[in-house]
């Protein structure tokens, strides 16, 4: 079915707001009839925060986390242990880190995973400036934060053996079961690294 | 818990996408991540479909429909039937009759329907100009399709009363039981009101 919009504007907003990803056709209608039913600033407040956002802000040439400088307020901040480097895969996940409030040390943002079925290999990742940031010494640990998957896995495997020469302490995530998890529905693979990794009361 | 944003731009942007309905702060910030991913033209593409969405869109000067001249398609169409008007809640109506198929006549956007909870009243919606279409003569019919509810139902009503020293048919949409709902989970209002509406086979 071809929808008939009654304005080519419309459609046209339509088609790039059904471009976001979980957004549909359906949503994208209703997101753009509301902003049609909003005040000229709030829609426009909207599109501008969207070209500041790409115009504007810069990769910290550290540890490749989005920032307003070159290098951003993690890295430069003089209370991070600087010995200690957690990698992600994004940028969300350093906001899911800081968040815990339980890390103090730097990241290093690898831009993605590798992942050969979407053709991501080792050389798209920010693989090699991780390894260089380690042969400058000074890096005690690196915490491979990536998601517990095979991808995560394979890319845990890559750089660990990157990073193997250096003679530091690699480290990653703890696996096991989720805080407030009921057993009965933990799957049996977590369930079952959880007793391997079992931890003294 | 408020969370630290390492730029003040994304900030600014997941605020401002948290804004829109039914989106919130995670969802808003991942959608931010993506635009950031983005070429440039993709997202400013966006932005500028939301403005351009805002600048231009006109509400058709007969119905209130949006339209991008002073009269919009339908009401322009000499293959519409001129002397039937559907009266909508708002331009969803207008894009959801449409697309049954079914629909020859004119529609009339009210801009949204009687609601004491919320303050609005009859002066607020486009019920004026709709008399007025009336009194100008040429109309045998006005459907109401409104939303089946309370405010849907006020509203026929209130409308109704305006429209009745003009002699015209009013009808409304049929209520019933969906096509291809099963009969054991139609709430059973529904289904009073389509026995007592039965159609001969």
């Amino acid at each position: 079915m071809i929808e008939q919009y009654p304005s080519k504007y419309l459609e046209r907003a339509v088609g790039e707001i059904a471009k976001l990803p979980g957004v549909g056709r359906k949503t994208a209608l209703r997101l753009a009839l509301h902003l049609l039913k909003q005040s000229d600033e709030t829609s426009i407040a909207l599109a501008e925060s969207i070209v500041q956002l790409k115009q504007n802000v810069m990769y910290c040439h550290l540890c490749h986390n989005i920032s307003d400088s070159q290098t951003c307020d993690i890295c430069s901040n003089p209370l991070r242990e600087r010995d200690t480097i957690c990698v992600v895969e994004n940028i969300s996940g350093v906001l899911s880190i800081e968040n815990t409030g339980q890390y103090k040390g730097l990241y290093h943002v690898l831009g993605g995973i590798i992942s050969p079925i979407d053709g991501i290999g080792p050389a798209q990742l920010e693989i090699d400036s991780l390894v260089e940031r380690v042969a400058k010494g000074g890096i005690k640990e690196v915490i491979f934060a990536l998601n517990p998957d095979m991808e995560g896995d394979t890319t845990n495997y890559y750089i660990s053996k990157k990073l193997e020469p250096y003679n530091i302490l690699l480290t990653t995530l703890a696996r096991g079961i989720s805080v407030g998890n009921e057993l009965d529905y933990t799957d049996e693979i977590t369930l079952g690294r959880s007793i391997q990794n079992r931890v003294k009361l």
